[in-house]
This record gives C-alpha cells, structure tokens and sequence, in this order.
C-alpha cells in the first residue's frame, strides 16, 4: 500500500488512477463492508492487482489508463446460470404474461431442443451469452447442464460449457428425463451412476434441484453424496416453488450455496447463519415469472450470508444483467444498494468458494470494472441504464 | 407496397432487409395491433420510409443493410423526462433504499444546484442523457423545464432543452419555488405571467403537476389556460400520489397526456376512454420510490390509451431505459408484451399527438431499431440485457 513497491512492477503493468470511488470489499482497507476508497488508483499486473492507494501516491507503471470521476468496482461474479441451452421460450413467456394457461412443454421442450442442436449451436449461444455477460461487467459465472438430461447430453453440455468457464456445474438432477417420467428412482440411479461418471471430468459441483416436481430430500442427498464421492462439491436449487427440504439438505451436505431461498423459515434462516453455505437470490426468475420476492432484508439481518446471480435460463429468468439483478434486489428484497453490490461481487465469490475474484485487494484477480459513474450506488438508482464503460479481465 | 416504387428512390436510399419480425404498428399492414410483418424488409429515403414489404419483393437500393434474424421496430417515443438538472441525488436514493428518514431537500436540492450551474453544464449533462436515451433506442424524446423555477433559469432551461429535441415542455408549475414557499398564488401569478412570457418562444407545451404538495386543480387550470393563449398544448402530472382532479383537469383541458396515473377512480378511466387523453405511465417512478404501480390492464380494459415512458429525473425515476420500462411495465403493470412495446412507441407518439413517429408505414420518419433478437417480445423477455444493436434515425 506505500510506496516501497514503486519501480518493482513488471513491463505489462497498467495503473488505473483517478477513481471516485473505489469498491474493494476488502474492510481494512476503506470505509464500510465495501471497504470504499475515494480518490483512489490500483495497479494490475500479470493478471493480478498488485498495489491499491490512493491516487496522488500511485506508482508509475507502463501503461496509465484516467478514469477520472469514475466508480471502479471487482468484476461481477454470477454464482448461477443455466447457458448450456439451444432454443428460447419467448411464446411461453408471452403466455404467461397475457396470463393465458400455457400447454406447452416448458423445461423438456429446451430439452428436446437441446438434444436435436449439434455442438456449433450450443456453442455459439454460450459465447454469445457469455459475451453479453462480460460486456454488462460480468468476469466470473458458473455454467450448469440440465437440458440434456442423457448421459451423452449432459457430458457434452459439459465439455462445452468447460471452453467457456472453470466453473461448471453438472445438473443431471434438473428434473426427471422425459424417458423416465415413470421410473424416478430409475432416473437417479441413471444420474448417479453412468451420468456422473461421464460429466465428473468436465465439472466442478454437483447441484440438484430439490422441490416440488423435482427431487425430494433422499433422492437429493443421494445426488450430492455420488458427486461428493467423484470430487465435485454440492450447491442446491432449494425452496423456489415452496417451503421445503432444500436448504437442510443443503446445509448438511456442506454446499457453498443454497439458491433460491423464495420461501423460507425462521429454522432455515439458522441453518443457513450457522454453516458456510450462502442463499443466493435470484431476481430474475421472480421478476419473470411473477412469484413473491424472498425477504433478502431478513437473511441479511440474520446473519445469512447473500449472494446475487442472474439464473440466465430460457424458461424462468432470461437475463445476463446482473446490473438488473442489482436493482431489482434493492426494490424488491430490501436489500441497500450497497448491500446488493457486495451480493453481487463478494457474496457471489463465496457462493463458489473462490477468495480471488469478488475483491480487488492486492493479490486478486485483476478484474475490474469501471462504471460511467461516480458512485456503485448507481448500479440501482440509475435501474436499466448501461453503466459498464469498461472492463478489465485478467489473462 | 409493391415493386412499382422500384427504381423510383434516390440515391441516398437504404434498404434493410431480412427481417425476421417487422413491428410497424400499423395494424393494416400486419398481424395483430402491432402490424407484424414476418420476413419483411423497409427501404428508407430522405430521412422517411418510403417501402415495406416482404423482403423477396424488396425494390434495390443505393445501400443495402442486412439484419438476418432480427426484429426490427419504430424508434421509442419518451414523451416525458425531465433532463434540464445538474447534480444528483444518489445519496437520497440510498437513504430511502435503506428505510432510513431523509431530511435532504429532494427536489429542491436539484433546484438550488441546477440554478448554480452554468449553461455547459446544464448542456453536457442534457446531452449526455441523450445519447443515453439514443444508445437504448429512444429516437423522439421530450424535456421539461422544472428545476429552475425563476423567470431566467425556466427560459434558460428550455432554450437549452431545444437544442436537443424540438419537444419541449414549460413546467415552471413543477412545485412552489422556494422564493414563494408562503406566496403559491403569487408564484402561480409569476408562472402564468413574465415566466410564462419567457419561456413559451422557446417551448410546444405546458405541464403542471396537479397533486398533493403541488398545485390544486384551479392553479392547474390557470396554468393549462394562461400557456394555451399563449400557444402551448397542455399536458398534466396527474393522480401520482393520491386520488385527484389531475385526471379530470387534464380532460377538461384537452391535454395530450395525463402522465402517472398511480391513483384513479372507474370516473377517472371513464374521463380517460371519452377522450384523446393518453394515460402515460412512468414505471420508473414506482420502482424507484417502491410505491404502487398503476393497473395498467385495467386501464386498457377500459378502453384507455396507454404510453409508456421514463420519466428520467434525478429523484424519482433517474433511467433513459425505454426497454426497461418496457419490461416492469409487464411485469408490474398488467400489459402484455406486445401493448408495452405498442405503449412505448405508437402510444408515446400518440402522448405527443405525432403521426410522424411511433410507426413505420411509407411516409413515417425513418426512425428505426434493430435489435439483436428475433421477436419485440424479448424487450420484456430478457430484462435488462442491452438488445438495441443498431438505431437508424431520420436526418
């Protein structure tokens, strides 16, 4: 933080000066739990930050970019996204909202599409999602299977999802395969057995979704433990449709996130404060699908540790913004602007147990973004407005 | 519509061809109230459109633009935003996120900073909002007046309003100047004399905001009569906070738009149904204020016609985002997608009383978004994400 290191950067490494105000997340280093910093510059080199201080005792370095005026804040990490997928459900979004019954497939018809696309589609669709996610300040997100649903669809949403990020999920427990609506526990075994084997090498976590006409408690518990026993550590789609087993399962099998949290009670908010494992609330899918809200308010205020992310699927929540995230959380979970950008950055680094993105201390990963204004409060004051001017990724 | 118009354009004509969905708003031309044309291609021409059609009979033009896939629309029309202001006010915005009391000065803050500021400032920020609003496919937009509130920083706002958009609207009747806090008849008295005087040269309409803590409905009447001898048509901030007379004054006065329309009676939508007085809803202030949205479905039911807009401002509503509107106002007012994409372009121009803009049919303004999505629905379908890949406007 002084100037002892000055003249000790490398070559390649650029000084970002002249920020109004700096998002650290670091609490040792400025003021609050976003350890704000005013007047304040960062070097980055060789991918990582390496110095932070204020601007008028900034070392000089190769490359100087001013962002006077400016609000720099770590990159977004979205801990939740479902992009390995071919095909929209615009009509079925259409119906819902003009409140018509909708007969169509829902979930398996994006199974049947995934299925029928070849890799260039899915491919395409996932670099194409994953750019709209960088350019809206994005540079950490999880991908996760779960439209394919096959041993041979799963590993290849998989493999693929794999060129676009370390962070894959596999979701074989998304719902029951459509082949095997009437063997459930036939599926799971499917799921746990030949599927796991076939998706492990290309995943970090295993997930399941545990709710009403999905997984039940054992069934869950069985998926978490067979991905626990190949390396893969858990995180849960728990209490998004009602009140449930979800959050306990999540809580005992040690899971970095339980996501969702729409319904929850006093016992669920213990379990969660007690444990490591963050709620990670997902506006969108509310937001597009007219559900209640889940009261980030009282999570925070009981000590649960909260994360934000997009759900980015076709069916429930089809965005990449986790600006609009920001800002729907702040209108609608009570959540204060700060508290939604810390969800957003720091809370989603905890959701995948990650202590290298989600801050910008010395020694993180030098992502970075600078806002088209002086203040991360403007990430939800200014709600739909494209405040990302610039972002830095390291590599 | 057919090839005769071949070989007819000038030398500056630009085709723009393989649209996948054509929202022309023209109900005679296509499917449904938005006149969607499906593999459909337009050809523009001195700043008009002057084809449209299937893109297999689309006549050659000097340009050609290929948007393969994509949904094209008419420009947004935002019928009411308040860009004349200098300063912000995050802090307040924060302050009421957090529950906290706020004892700042809300709208008169803007007024003490907007009056300080000199004519670069007031131009810079105008302008950047601006571009903001074109960069989201905003191609018609109207300003208020507002924040000054004395005879020379009412004129000075709006002649520096008319620099950017020839939609221009006197509101020296936005609240009580503080100069007249004990005086609101002698300030009525200013705004329907020498302000008034001052400022009509350089504005099309006069607005007045009939609600609690504001004017009464024969203050607002004054107003509306003392602009219209002067040339002005009117328009009302109407029923934002409680029930009313704005509606009813706005009627009477023939106004173009009642504008919030948070509170009405079945009189009120009754008033609204009998005549050409728009209800302009302005999402943006309910979410940023977490008041009660308007029952949007209720009044198209009724017959009524609806606009969206943004009403960017500093303290209420400060977004340029018309997708954004566009979507909360799906999600939280009723409308279906296709009636929000309608509200935010036909309806919008219908609140300004053009017939030039709103629509693409031959002999409308060349205003036109390309979006990077197959269908208008995903406006409300994707939240958030930046969709406007490309704005085209006339001149």
């Amino acid at each position: 933080m002084t100037g002892e290191r000055l003249g000790s950067f490398g070559p390649g490494a650029t000084a970002v000066t002249g920020i109004a105000e700096l998002v650290t997340n670091d609490p040792a280093a400025g003021e609050g739990p976003l350890g704000l910093v005013r007047d304040a510059a960062l070097v980055v080199d060789g991918g990582q930050v390496v110095w932070v201080g204020p601007t008028a005792r900034c070392p000089a370095a190769d490359t100087a970019i001013a962002v006077d005026g400016a609000a720099v804040l770590p990159g977004f990490v979205d801990s939740h996204a479902h992009l390995a997928f071919a095909g929209d459900r615009a009509a079925e979004f259409a119906a819902r909202m003009a409140g018509e019954p909708y007969a169509a497939g829902g979930i398996q018809d994006t199974v049947a599409r995934t299925r029928a696309a070849d890799d260039d589609v899915l491919r395409a669709n996932l670099g194409r999602l994953a750019a709209e996610l960088r350019r809206s300040g994005t540079t950490t997100f999880e991908v996760k299977s779960g439209y394919g649903l096959t041993v041979a669809d799963e590993e290849r949403s998989l493999r693929l999802a794999r060129e676009a990020t370390p962070e894959t999920t596999f979701l074989g427990a998304h719902v029951v395969a459509p082949e095997y609506a009437d063997d459930p526990a036939g599926y799971v075994d499917l799921v746990t057995g030949p599927m796991l084997a076939a998706c492990a090498p290309h995943a970090r976590w295993v997930d399941v979704f545990c709710d009403r006409g999905a997984f039940d408690a054992d069934q869950a518990r069985a998926v978490l433990a067979a991905g626990a026993a190949r390396g893969l550590m858990p995180r849960v789609h728990a209490n998004q449709l009602q009140h449930g087993d979800g959050i306990r399962v999540a809580v005992e099998a040690g899971a970095a996130s339980a996501d969702h949290c729409t319904f929850t009670t006093e016992a669920d908010l213990e379990l969660l404060s007690g444990s490591r494992t963050v709620a990670t609330l997902l506006p969108g899918a509310e937001f597009s699908t007219r559900a209640p809200y889940p009261d980030g308010r009282r999570m925070l205020d009981a000590g649960v540790t909260v994360a934000l992310a997009t759900d980015c699927n076709p069916g429930s929540s089809y965005t990449t913004s986790m600006p609009f995230c920001i800002a729907v959380a702040v209108r609608e979970m009570g959540l204060t602007p700060a508290e939604a950008v810390w969800a957003a950055t720091a809370g989603g680094a905890a959701a995948l147990r990650r202590d290298d993105v989600g801050r910008l201390a010395v020694g993180a990963r030098a992502d970075v973004v600078v806002l088209d204004a002086p203040s991360h409060v403007h990430l939800s004051y200014r709600p739909g407005v494209d405040l990302v001017a610039r972002v830095l990724e390291a590599g």
